[in-house]
């Protein structure tokens, strides 16, 4: 059994509303560090067997289908240890 | 200027509404490696400076105050390089 995190965030280049707002709540609560947030979507897909090549092509067909909006969104397919 | 990840996940005994629908939903267009699919939250923050240790232990008290709820999630924070 391995498992296989896809990461979707929006591209650089589109608006992200909800990491601006928490961008803007952060110094209201005293943290300052940020220079900017941006939030995304993280996925845990857990598969039988071994992470092979062709079982991670598979797994980024399915990010292009329905994990990932690939026209305003970029991921990243890629198994945890 | 760093990158810091926080990556916040529902603890795995947390129902997880989101993820089974992901899981339902791969099968139907027939992607079937799947075992289990959990749904989770990913934050790209950008700071001034260096990552040091003082740093992420003050990521740390934000992502416990505000990024997630750590009654019902775990979240992990790291330096993306």
């Amino acid at each position: 059994m391995a498992k296989i995190v896809v990461d979707v965030m929006l591209k650089p280049e589109i608006l992200d509303p909800q990491g601006q707002a928490v961008g803007a709540a952060l110094p209201r609560l005293g943290f300052t560090f940020a220079t900017s947030v941006r939030q995304g979507k993280r996925f845990e897909i857990e598969i039988d067997g071994e992470a092979t090549q062709a079982m991670l092509a598979e797994v980024s067909r399915a990010a292009e289908t329905l994990l990932a909006n690939p026209v305003i969104e970029n991921f990243v397919v890629r198994v945890e240890k």
